[in-house]
């Protein structure tokens, strides 16, 4: 049996996780609407054998454009390019369940697998974001509640679409003349709450079965979501014992639903700042925190707590009072607490420990150093591996390819070659059967 | 100034125009769903100067998928992929108004332009049929005028979101750090009779300032839609005259809404059968027509006409009442109706006629022959071009690249390279300005 090995997923966010990678003198200011950026980052990540690209999402303005990058190619878009660009990466796109159709995400995600020969993921979120909601037609963010009851019968629809044709559905008999055997094609038939849905989808099975289903909430709802439905997360996790706590209450939630403990790939984000020594690390940090201008960062993190910015004093630490604001985004409000509760730092401390809105740990030092940090995460079993974010793309991902992962190699902590072809096979997760292999056809309409 | 060119796109229908075209020897019977095969079409389309691949598209199984392939992967990810495998071929996608949000399609074609370099095309379509709505919560299909009514307001809703970032916009200043001018972005503050949107898009203006629209309806609401809204049709014409009579129709529709004459490029569907010989053409016609199962064609005409198959008899003639029906394709029934009438044509002949399903107008003869009726049409002013539909893909559109495209440059028909980059420049559109262009900034969402 060969040892367990990490994963790595390259968070590919525009010219990196630092608000003000941009700004780097080798970096390209319009990288983030430039195909042959996310070109360069997914060849790098490819070359670094990593299990999958992943691209985050909303549908709306939500960040400060005025003084940064931010999502704004739709991500299967720029997932199809790449995927034609590459052989052999998982690609992961984040879509919304609350401003989407089940029956158009699912055809999206299957036609994405096919394209790719079977290597796409789906990152299920459910977009607290109060500015997307008025895209489409409502005044207010829906409820939190009523978000994860619409997330949870969407991902069961989308599945059921995925497994509506049998793998040997298809024929394609020249002599017979019989291209598909309509039998092994079920309509769904779905009669829910929010959705009716007939189905069949009219995309044939694809090469995965089912693309793999990410998910990345860290709210009570976001982890029974994921413990029902994940085959990764992506979490946030400030510190090793966060994530050990974290790992143990999603597995033994997904064990409620009846799945073994291993069936579930965690992944912490790490956002890294490596230097060939500790002092050049420091001093790359140092640069992108002071190109960051003060009330943007002011602003993000009064964004993630939900409060007026005129409440946060730089020179002192976080108000006493902080109470989890409904449509917050919990594991970002939950981490970012914590940390400036745990080391009582000032408000521009804080900040700084930020990296100015990174939001996810960030890692500083040699590529030792980060080594040794990833390798003690994963053996006390805090992470299955990571959500890289490199502080700035490329060039912290070339860092990270050529001096972290062959120290990981030659631990033994990471494979040397591709072994397979899907990003099933990356991840080490199996290819479901479809939940209709073998039973009667519902009729499809002629 | 350059005399008036042809325009031509190829009509990417899975292995060809007909139902049979899969049958054929050399044909892949999976290609429908095979990412090489898309490629290599457009390979040879790209060879042959033309203006775009066009891809239509259901939301639905909605043919007889027993019998043959369908529209399968979804248009904009194959297009995405395309992308990154052309480099100067226009990219058309079909999308519906009815299962759509306009916020998500805009963003989809808008991020498609950017990764595409300038080179898309939306293919607006309201989608008739009643399996599509059942697959989006919908007991039946949308009546017409509804289905047009949503269309027109989410067409502007989609325009004013593509306006919604002026060209200047994005600034990208490392120095100032500043990184958009927000006051040249603008909130749409859309609000309808369907739809609100606040906008903007999260994505700045796209190469083409806007994707190019293209529409396909027939009906009267259709044309109107087209006449306001279109910058190319794609028609169904069966002969000379009704061409030019639509032609003429729509460009005084066009008028009536302050456009000008030419500001619409007008392209009938026309499916080919080349031979080197009359008789050769001729013998590969009666192989694909004796490929397509009759039951099948039967069907298909049926579904056309929207009556049962019963009241079909193959050696009598149509029956004599047809009135239109609510929810039809109109330019594919009264084509069809007049096919048959015109020439007095029995069921089984008007089958054969069709081509057992293809329902354009089909030109079978020599590449002369085929050169020649497509300068007659185009001489006539019945059309600008045409939306070409090969009878088998690749080896029909090859044949077409290789021995029609050299008599068309000849004769000073067709372009002999490609003048510029965008799907615009092919078409010889404009770039619009943006209708937010100096007005004052509507406060975005901060």
């Amino acid at each position: 049996m060969s040892p367990r090995q990490l994963h790595l997923n390259v968070n590919l966010l525009h010219s990196g996780v630092y608000p003000s990678a941009w700004r780097l003198t080798d970096s390209q200011a319009d990288a983030f609407i430039d195909i042959a950026h996310y070109v360069r980052v997914a060849g790098i990540a490819e070359r670094g054998l990593f299990d999958a690209i992943f691209l985050a999402d909303t549908p709306s303005i939500s960040d400060r454009i005025d003084y940064r990058p931010f999502n704004a190619l739709e991500p299967t878009i720029v997932l199809a390019s790449l995927a034609a660009a590459t052989t052999r990466i998982g690609l992961i796109a984040t879509a919304s369940t609350s401003y989407n159709e089940p029956f158009n995400l699912a055809r999206r995600f299957a036609s994405l697998d096919h394209v790719s020969a079977g290597r796409v993921g789906w990152n299920v979120v459910t977009t607290a974001d109060a500015a997307a909601s008025r895209n489409f037609g409502l005044q207010a963010a829906v409820d939190h509640a009523a978000r994860y009851d619409r997330a949870r019968e969407f991902v069961d629809v989308v599945h059921a679409l995925w497994d509506s044709w049998e793998d040997d559905a298809f024929l394609g008999d020249k002599a017979t003349g019989r291209f598909v055997d309509t039998a092994k094609v079920h309509a769904i038939a779905h009669r829910g709450t929010t959705f009716s849905v007939d189905g069949p989808l009219n995309v044939p099975r694809s090469p995965q079965g089912r693309p793999v289903t990410v998910q990345a909430g860290g709210s009570n709802d976001g982890r029974d979501l994921a413990a029902a439905t994940a085959e990764a997360v992506f979490t946030l996790s400030q510190t090793i014992e966060d994530g050990v706590a974290y790992a143990r209450d999603l597995r033994a939630r997904a064990a409620t639903f009846g799945r073994p403990p291993g069936s579930i790939v965690i992944l912490p984000g790490l956002a890294t700042v490596i230097g060939s020594t500790e002092a050049e690390a420091r001093r790359r940090q140092d640069e992108l925190w002071e190109l960051v201008p003060i009330e943007y960062s002011l602003a993000r993190l009064a964004g993630t707590l939900q409060i007026a910015p005129e409440r946060l004093d730089l020179d002192k630490p976080l108000p006493d009072r902080l109470p989890l604001p409904a449509n917050a985004n919990h594991t970002m409000f939950q981490g970012t607490v914590a940390l400036a509760r745990r080391d009582t730092l000032t408000v521009r401390q804080l900040l700084r420990a930020l990296g100015g809105g990174v939001g996810h740990r960030i890692l500083v030092g040699t590529p030792e150093a980060v080594a040794d940090d990833i390798e003690a995460w994963f053996r006390a079993g805090a992470a299955d591996g990571f959500n890289l974010m490199p502080d700035v793309l490329p060039s912290g991902l070339e860092t990270f390819v050529e001096t972290v992962v062959p120290i990981l190699q030659k631990r033994g902590l990471f494979r040397t070659a591709y072994a397979g072809t899907t990003l099933r096979d990356h991840l080490g997760l199996e290819r479901p059967a479809s939940r209709y292999a073998g039973a009667e056809a519902v009729a499809i309409p002629a």
